[in-house]
């Protein structure tokens, strides 16, 4: 079995032989310039340790890998523009540094890369993978359009957020994972198995990022502490803590996040986390985390392979719940 | 042979059997309103032709044939975000109606739709239609950003200008035909006559446009005429006039496309049309027209079917260079 460093390290190498330099430069140059921001190249690491749980060969899964990456840095560069979100991984957005038309015309181009990249996948699953990767993305549109319509809803259920995170963030690891494991020669039930781990790790994914803004360390999470906070977003903390505070705490809640004034963003921060600390809402969404992981654990014991194999996507989710960024 | 209505009635009736009445609404109903203000379905309409050429049940392109009109409709929702153009077919666009967010998105997942329509060509031409459907689909934002890079340079080419419109404009029939002909069971060289036709009926289709917008008649022409000349835009006549324009002249077209006072705009189009006339850009222009709708006629003749079989898309060629709209 490959080790996570060694399949990053594939994709890494692929990506950057990739040719961005061409004309017109205007097009190509922001692809080039997200796609060398970096990241930790999750979801094509995904794919390439599902094929190798059933095949000892991943090169027939890279281009696949690659086309999910690429997929999921565009829906990066295009959230960026309607969040109005100046910086990712500390540099200015291609909005930003570029302006608002080359963002959505880079980010159309990037999406048809991406789509050639799948088109690659041996002809034996390109139909099925092409059909898979479709259904996600247009899943993944749909859960950044309830996140949009969410921001105008005070009325969010902790059900509805969970399905928000599922379609935007969840099922492109499911579908990583599952087009990963039909290439490496999977069967169905495997392959729907691995996918369903993808879907219950990508949710307890999100919920430990919503814990990290809240509670995470400033120096190794990357960004501000209490971002969510102030911009009032209905992550399941913020859900849950509306859902179960009561009388004054309640009052002073609603209080809080009716302030926007800036001058106060630290008391504000402040008051909403000791809030969240006297409802106990770090346990709540923990408990909801460590529920959604050990259903993912669950759906790696049944994959029908050797626990030698399992070994590195075990490693891999573990670390995404126990990571501090 | 069928009937480029009969054609044309097939296309519409099938767009109006998708169900963009789904949740979220507001990510699926802007689709449905763009496709439903029309259009004369040019695109798929010669996916159909091609495969009719050669085969007797159009049926098996239907889908792909879809897929290229959403894809069209795509690039129109994008393309008037970036230029700003609020107003299509008589309606308001998109960014308008909504706005620029649910532009964008909406955008995004049209562009998948088109895929999966796309996916859904026979397994025999699958691959080869994909291929080609994203080579085209990024040549076509390749187009884009030149029209976009053109618009801040005042040393444009005309051949420059024929390779922006070729990729922005051309390129799109020219898939619509291949992947159309192969369904139909065409051998490649036929297929790639029937592209090439595309091509040139595109330019000639292009500088039609360029030409009616301003001598077109304003009440068949459907918007108003000189709106190319107030914006400057770098068509092939303003080219050509830069080019020919000597002495007082090269002055005078200088000065008036150095004035934006909308006061002046009746001035502006009287005068560039006047230095048109005077330096016979219309003759120029019209020249080029012919001379890639006589290289489409030879791309046409050269097909390897009967003539009775070519008559269709011969009547649909003669109707995109002598229309008035």
């Amino acid at each position: 079995m490959k080790k996570i460093n060694e399949l990053q390290q594939i994709i890494t190498s692929e990506l950057e032989q990739i040719n961005w330099n061409k004309e017109p430069h205007g097009l190509y140059e922001p692809i080039g310039y997200v796609l060398g921001m970096g990241g930790k190249r999750i979801r094509p690491a995904l794919t390439l340790m599902a094929c190798n749980m059933f095949s000892d060969d991943v090169q027939p899964a890279v281009n696949s890998a690659l086309g999910l990456e690429v997929f999921h840095n565009f829906t990066l560069l295009h959230d960026d523009i309607m969040d109005r979100a100046d910086v990712r991984r500390g540099k200015p957005t291609v909005h930003k540094k570029w302006d608002d038309n080359t963002a959505i015309l880079s980010g159309d181009v990037m999406q048809i890369a991406a789509y050639q990249f799948i088109t690659r996948t041996p002809e034996k699953y390109l139909k099925q993978s092409l059909d898979l990767f479709s259904i996600t993305a247009a899943e993944i549109c749909e859960g950044q359009q309830y996140d949009v319509d969410f921001e105008n809803r005070d009325d969010v259920k902790a059900d509805e957020y969970l399905e928000m995170i599922r379609l935007k963030t969840a099922v492109l690891l499911g579908c990583a994972l599952k087009i990963g494991a039909w290439i490496g020669g999977a069967g169905e039930e495997d392959a729907q198995e691995l996918y369903n781990f993808g879907i219950n790790i990508g949710l307890a994914f999100q919920l430990k990022d919503d814990l990290l803004d809240v509670y995470g360390d400033e120096a190794t999470f990357g960004k501000k502490i209490g971002g969510d906070i102030l911009a009032n977003k209905k992550t399941y903390m913020l859900i849950r803590a509306l859902d179960l505070a009561e009388g004054k705490d309640a009052e002073e809640l609603t209080k809080w996040i009716n302030i926007s004034d800036k001058n106060r963003s630290e008391d504000k921060i402040k008051a909403v986390t000791s809030l969240f600390n006297k409802l106990e809402i770090k346990q709540i969404c923990e408990d909801k985390m460590l529920f959604f992981y050990s259903k993912a654990v669950a759906n790696l014991q049944n994959v029908s392979v050797s626990e030698n194999n399992k070994q590195e996507l075990r490693n891999l989710a573990e670390n995404l719940m126990y990571r501090n960024d």
